[in-house]
Formats: C-alpha cells, structure tokens, sequence
C-alpha cells in the first residue's frame, strides 16, 4: 500500500483524502477559517444547485467559487447528474443530455454533458466530474448496460468541451455498471481509451446492502489494479469510517459524504469509540468534553452537558460546535490513516480502529 | 459628560456599555472566541430560560454559566420578571411572587424575589437584577402606583435574600411607574432607600411612542442627575443606536437589546451609513463588503452578493457571518461614542453620527 499526491493550481494534498461536502457554496455552518483549522484539504461544491442559486454564470462573475465562497483550498464539484437523475419524476433522459424540472420554483432546465462542463469551468474548481447517468439501484442488467455505454459517450464529451475550454483543471471519468463486475469492467476500459486524470466509482452508496457494495467494489478495484491504473481513484458519496477503511485497502484514495455535516446537525457525534447521539439522557450532567483527546474547539472548551443543551434548545450554536468536532473527527481519522500506510501499518490500524469504535463504549 | 468604569469578579470595562443578549446560554449563533474577537464586553442571560433548561441547579453543578457556556468575560442576569408577565393568560402575580406556567411544556411554577435571586446565584451572574413587575404599556396610573410599592417591596426581598446568600456579585434596583415621572421618582426613591449597586430602567421599549420613551427617560434622568447617585443607570432592552445616543446624552450607561442579533438572523444589518436588508435584489452581484471600513471577519472576507446568496439559500452559515458583523457594528459604535466622550466632543458625535446613519446610502 502507498500514498497517493494530488497538485492542483490551489494546492497540493496526500491520499487517501475525505472531502467535506459543501453543496451551495458553503460547508453548512463553517466558516472557511475554520475548515483550515480543522485541516480540511479539499471541499466538494455541487453543480445543480450552485447553476440553480445563484447561478454559475453570477458565481463567475464575482471571481469563481473559491473567491465567492472565500476558500482558497481545492474544490472538486460534481457533474450535477446524481442530483439530476434523483429528481425522478422531474427529469427525461435523452441522448443529448437531460431535461429536468428546478426542485426549487419547478422551472425547466436541458443539462447537457457540455454544459455541465461550462458549468463547473465557470465555478473554477479545481477538479471537474463528467456528466453521468447514475441508475437506481436495483436497475436491470440490460438498462445498466445501455446507461454505462451512454455514460462512456457523455464521458468523451465533456472531455471534448473540458478541452475545449482550455483544460483547466482536472478531468475525472466515472465509472458506472451497477453491481456487475463485469459492466464496471466494460465501463472501465471504455473511460481509460478517452483518458482522465482520475477515475470515480458512482452508483455506490445508492441503497444497496452493505455487502453488495464491498464485493462489487472489490471486484471493481481487482480490474483496476491489473490494469496498473496509477489516477487516484474516487469513491463518490462514501462515507462511514468502516467503508472508508475497506475501500482504501483496495486501493481507494478519494472520499466525500454529508454524513459528518448531516449527522452532526442531527445530534449525531462520531468518536474513535463509536458514535453518539449528544440528544441522550444520560449526558444531562455529563462535565466531559464529546471525545477525550480530540484537539478540536468544541472538545477543547465545552462538556457534553452543555452541547446537550445547546441541542435540546435548537440553539444555531449546536450546528456550529456539532460540524467542528465532526468534521474534525474525520480529518483526525484520515490523518491517522494515512500515518498507518506510511509506517506500513494499515491492517493493525484497522483492525484497532474497529476494535474500539464498535465497542460503543462512549 | 464623563465615562463610567464597572469592576467585577470577571474583568471591568468602561461605561457605557452595549450587552449582547445570550438567553439560554449562549449569544445565539456566536461561539464564545468570536465574541472576544468582537470586543464583547459584558453578555445578558435571561434566568427565566436558564431557570426553565437546562435549570440553574445543573448549571451551578456544571461550574457556573461562566464555566458551562465558556465565557470569563462578565455576565448580568435578568431577574425572570419581565419574561414572566410577558406570558399573560399563563401567569397570576401575588405579593408572595407569581405562578405561571413555562411556554416550552405547560408546567406549572412559582417565582418569587428570593427565588429568583437563588437562580441568579446558582448561575454565578457578575450583575444580578431584582424582580420586578413591569406592568403593560398603557396599564393605568393607579395600578401603575401599586405595581412599583409590589416592586419596591420585592427589591427589599431581595437584597435581603442577597445578602442572606453571601452579597455574590452586584445587585441592581429596577425604577418602575410607566410614563408617569412623579411616579418613576417615588420608585426610584424607595430603591435609593434600600440602596443598589446600579439602578435600571424598566417598563421601556414595551410598545409605547418613541416621544413619550424619550420624555418619561429625560425626566426621569433628571431626578436622577439631581440626586447625585454614582451608580450606573442601566436602560433595559434598548436599543436602536439613536436611543442609545438619546439616553447616553442624559446619563444612562448601560444597555443591552436582542435587535443586532435577531436583525441579523432576518438579513438586516447595521452600518454607520444606515440599516440595509441583505434580501434585496439590488445586492446580487455586489461585490462590495458590507461595510467599508469595518475590521469584522465578515466584512473582510465576503461580499454582499455572497451574503445574499446565503441568505437566500438558508445556510446557517448567514446566521453566524451576520451576526458577526452587527454585534461588531455595536461594539464599534460604543468604541466611538466612548472615544468622543473621552474627547469631549459627544455633541458632534451625535450629531455626525445621525447624519450618515439617516442618509441610508447603503
């Protein structure tokens, strides 16, 4: 196991990386000041909402992303098709893209691989997704076939726009097929004869059993790692510390999920002990901070008593203390697991951290 | 005109002052670095929130409310008076206290002066204020009459309970009597009588005509000046900056007012050229800050189109950068009327500053 590097023009981070998702140009109650302090390398920014509000064109404008949003750190946005495609009744696939009602006033848009790509050219990110048809779970073999070639043909446009425009940045394929290792395998190889600077696993994490995404994914991965791929490879909207610690046995570098924004805003704390959900009886009078040994400012100045208030009286002060830890928890747990592939430690590194995070002795 | 100085368990400051409203523990939205950041000097809290959750008695388990919201700086406590009768149907006053039934779960409670000062105790207040009546806006003058004998009596009690509890902190009188001044003067002689260490205002900014707030507060200032008390005069729940400027020219030192942070939370934010509303369309693509010249890490790192963008999407992000920036608006606003009185130049300030603030040139 190795180490993986990514440059990019707002600089450069180790991998395996987790992106915390910041879906309409913020990480939800984050100042960027704080996203540095907690030592967050990259933020993920999605396309359909930030073309809804404000708008991409407006977002260019004022300077791009980073400057709009005030982060100078990379951003990778999304292609807008997993948010397109889950509109379900609001949306008709075509050949030439998808046309799709707005979730917000129910207006009508036409996303096209072309214009998702002038879509994230105008945000500036620093890496781009091409557009992509994500198939429900459960879809059939047949329509998963046609959807990935589909996907491959979309794929070879956006990066004839991405060219076009004058390649800024980087350019990540997507690699579809379901549950069918042999569909992954196909979708695969036709994205390596278009070539991308990286290759992102969708369809995962889209309801499926837990099982079934470990062996599709193993298999995906076993396919990749004959074919002495060395683009990092991103698992995209995955997610709990065990997936992650799985994924990145087999080759893995690159992460995002809502679950440590999401779940904080429910109540919900991760620690290296197991999660917790801060709204419980039992830390009424608890003087302790969430996790003992955790740097983070919430650990560092306040008890569980007093987050447990915060959270009972719905006070905007939970959000923000609640996503520090949080988000902090995981750059610890990507931090460690990166010093463990350095010391060539990973297999003890993740037999412990399991060991002690599914005691659930918090 | 001369500055004032308080001195307390958890730091002094210069009057007047400006106290930032933080009910249920916390100054809603702010983590407790920021109000620092900010030049926050002194914060309320509100006893019949603390009283009601999580409950004094877990706050002083828990170290305190300096302690259990992590904030050293000063605190003032209200005395539960003015929540308590603002719940109307749900409350009957007696000259024991009075029972009410609390706005979160219908339960029943008794609050009495020594109660209250108990609470105020057990939270660890610098500044602890009696319970008083405060009787509706436009209540007639004979009831107005007897309400301020209930308070005066009540102040006795509690001073008395203060004393029995160990004299903890600073214990302030509160002057009733409606819009009568020769009532506002037989209260605050009974209060002078039992002897405060600051004297407050109550029964202001309940709804009457700016006019007759200005003409009961010049009169009763003046009862004030003419018996020569040192203690500081505290307006309660004021205000907008010219009520500020109003009262300060007449002696009043302390103030505290939910309206820069609860404006905030509804996009409407304070600059020394006037109020704006971050809604409106003309903000859009305003790559301005909000104010220029202001030194609050709002201003210094985002523009008006992103602050509207925000606003506009619900991010909780807004919550905490406008609030940032309208609590440090007041804290510079008393930094410049403070410096002008140093300067001897109050006068001119006033003057100049209403001038800009009303031009609304935003």
């Amino acid at each position: 196991m190795n180490l993986g590097f990514l440059e990019t023009e707002h600089g450069s981070f180790e991998l395996p990386v987790f992106m915390p998702v910041g879906t309409k140009g913020t990480v939800k109650a984050m100042p960027p000041s704080m996203l540095k302090e907690l030592n967050v390398k990259i933020i993920l920014g999605n396309t359909y909402h930030l073309y809804l509000r404000p708008g991409h064109k407006l977002v260019e404008k004022m300077g791009g992303l980073h400057k709009f949003m005030n982060w100078d750190g990379p951003i990778l946005t999304d292609s807008g098709g997993f948010q397109v495609f889950s509109l379900n009744h609001l949306r008709k696939i075509e050949e030439e893209g998808v046309e799709f009602r707005s979730h917000l006033d129910g207006s009508k848009h036409y996303l096209t691989p072309e214009l998702s790509i002038e879509i994230q050219n105008s945000l500036g990110s620093d890496i781009k997704m091409v557009f992509d048809e994500c198939p429900a779970y459960g879809s059939d073999k047949n329509y998963l076939n046609k959807s990935l070639e589909l996907t491959s043909r979309w794929a070879l446009r956006c990066k004839k726009e991405w060219t076009r425009l004058g390649s800024n940045g980087k350019l990540f394929g997507i690699v579809q097929g379901g549950m069918y290792p042999d569909l992954r395998e196909k979708s695969l190889d036709q994205l390596l004869e278009i070539g991308f600077d990286g290759y992102a696993l969708g369809g995962f994490s889209v309801g499926e059993p837990k099982n079934e995404m470990y062996e599709t994914l193993c298999a995906t991965m076993e396919k990749i790692s004959s074919r002495a791929i060395t683009a990092p490879v991103y698992l995209m909207g995955v997610g709990e510390p065990e997936d992650i610690l799985f994924a990145v046995k087999y080759g893995v570098k690159m992460f995002d999920c809502v679950i440590p924004t999401r779940n904080a805003r429910n109540g919900g704390l991760y620690t290296f002990k197991g999660k917790m959900s801060i709204k419980q009886a039992k830390y009424i009078d608890d003087p302790l901070p969430l996790e003992d040994g955790c740097d983070c400012y919430t650990c560092k100045n306040f008890s569980r008593a007093y987050l447990r208030h915060l959270y009972m009286s719905g006070e905007l002060l939970s959000y923000y203390l609640n996503t520090v830890h949080n988000l902090r928890f995981f750059m610890r747990f990507m931090e460690n697991l990166r010093n463990s592939i350095k010391n060539d430690d990973y297999d003890n590194f993740y037999a412990d951290f399991l060991n002690n995070y599914n005691k659930g002795s918090v």
